[in-house]
């Protein structure tokens, strides 16, 4: 790939609402290019038998448009006539509000596990009504189960703690308990799948999406495998801060990024995912124009970064940016042109 | 009992939707009984992951209250959403319609199976919603798994038969292929529960309501233990006809009869069940007063029939002919008021 070339083969490190208007910004920015968005698959629960994956659904719905606009995630033209009933039965969980329509997702999905298909499979089945020929492929960041478990302050608890599952922290307690440790359960013996890795070395564009570098993005780096694949690939890797002006944009990251002790701050977690050059994943960084004394400070300190509008309005804006970016990592880095992988075989074990 | 005292204690053999109109009629015939409805489970079924059981729902629906009156089964403003998405992701089968609040039945009685419970206790906790503190209990007519299947004539299989779920049969070929046998799958090694045999010991009156023969009440008197408890019984067996001048009133038990070689006839239907004095189950049988020449012929034979309206049009109507059938009992045999259970007690092992 050169500068005057686009990328015909793109990965997305994404989670779910940001995550998904992200991407629609790559399609905007790069329509010939085939896209693998890999997706945080932590926030996925168990919810009345129903095996429920909000990364993925969001995903789907959002780019397969069929999703609540207004709220930015659940299906458009949504009915409620399940969970109605099911507080009418006083069963619990009512706190994680499934629509009907949402919930037939969750059986063809929760079936399709029974019957023994792979997650990886289970989405490719579910996004041929989505997504139909278009070039997008959304990959589950592994085929095994990991859900992200966070462990707050609660004064009643002997121990004074209490772990509960990220759901019920984010989506039944609003994100106020104090977060002392987040914990990934499963995540030591996760791998990533065969697809996931296999598209990474195949990538010629590997970008990183401004969704939460806890809890979305930090699931799938800490998945078996990705970080060192990451870490071979030529293709140039841009990172986007979800921090804008010292809080999040979308979502409530700054609840969580002091428990892995990163400042709530956009130089912050570029620092945190790294430079290329420090042994981190990053060839270049982008930060709101707002964030441009953090710009100069992480280019100062050998990691690339540029200040620009971040704001996802259009996917014309957010296409912008993203070209910006990968500007950036080419000129930063002239190896990156040089190190493109047009003639490697998609084998590569790298 | 007497005839001039009222049974406390009333069992009902029933299927679903004729079975939850006679139950309605029963409640109204003796408002101060407890009345324990020993219901078939052998119509149930697995769709989509979800266990379904559609004379438990449809009865228990229909005598909380939440029925779709103008159907007679499924839900009151009932929603579609999970039917429109399933066949949207063409997911199959769809020929069986599952409403969204219906759904929600489904999951939690599929839920409480995965912990464990047994169908009865399931069927108890479904039923606090529905009933409350009525005296009116349903009972699975077994804990264990039935299922009625069907086998068809089909020219094209190189047998000529094929054999399908009865759901599969009823909904969705309308029970139009030709019925060459009928199967109780699970039927040999199924056993009534211990709530079913105690509430046979137990009651003062036992009915057997006009639902299917073959598919409804017959899976029931197949299950192990009923028909020697109902036979051991002292209470008053009443049955009422549901084929009214040659063919069902509500239903297609026309298609099945034959298949069990019993004609589909009043008269015919009465001689099935047998009169208790010839080794049979009925102490009394009702027919519809059209058909007042079987009444005769049977009564001759030793089963006193009633020829009487039996058509369910409101709870008093079949009120009234319950109570004819009780008198008609206790007057062809008088030892039945002798034989009465009132000093009995319930642990009785008889």
């Amino acid at each position: 790939m050169t500068a005057s070339q686009s990328p015909t083969r793109i990965v997305v490190l994404a989670g779910g609402v940001g995550g998904s208007r992200f991407v629609r910004g790559v399609r905007a920015a790069y329509p010939d290019a085939r896209i693998d968005v890999i997706v945080n698959t932590a926030d996925d629960i168990t919810l009345h038998g129903l095996r429920v994956s909000p990364d993925l659904d969001t995903m789907m719905y959002a780019l397969g448009g069929g999703i609540d606009d207004a709220k930015g995630w659940g299906r458009a033209e949504e009915t409620w006539s399940i969970m109605a009933e099911l507080k009418a039965y006083a069963v619990e969980p009512t706190w994680f509000a499934l629509g009907d329509r949402d919930i037939a997702t969750h059986l063809v999905r929760t079936q399709l596990i029974a019957a023994g298909a792979r997650p990886t499979e289970i989405t490719a089945a579910l996004c041929t009504r989505w997504l139909g020929d278009e070039p997008v492929r959304l990959l589950p960041m592994t085929d095994d189960r990991v859900e992200t478990h966070v462990v707050v302050a609660d004064p009643e608890a002997p121990s004074g703690r209490r772990a509960m599952h990220f759901q019920e922290f984010w989506v039944r307690h609003h994100a106020e308990p104090e977060v002392l440790e987040v914990l990934q359960v499963g995540g030591e013996s996760a791998s990533a799948s065969d697809e996931v890795l296999a598209a990474i070395g195949a990538a010629e564009l590997i970008l990183i999406g401004p969704s939460n570098p806890v809890v979305s993005i930090g699931p799938i780096l800490a998945t078996g495998g990705v970080r060192p694949a990451l870490r071979a690939v030529t293709a140039p890797v841009v990172g986007v801060s979800g921090i804008l002006g010292g809080a999040p944009v979308l979502g409530m990251a700054d609840k969580l990024l002091p428990a892995i002790g990163v400042e709530v701050d956009a130089g912050a977690v570029g620092l945190h995912y790294g430079a290329r050059s420090a042994g981190g994943l990053l060839d270049a960084w982008l930060v709101d124009s707002g964030d441009a004394a953090a710009a100069e400070r992480l280019t100062a300190a050998g990691l690339p970064t540029l200040a620009t509008p971040l704001l996802m309005t259009t996917p014309e804006d957010t296409a912008r940016f993203i070209r910006e970016g990968v500007g950036l990592a080419e000129r930063a880095d002239p190896a990156v042109v040089e190190r493109a992988p047009a003639s490697r075989s998609h084998q590569d074990p790298r």
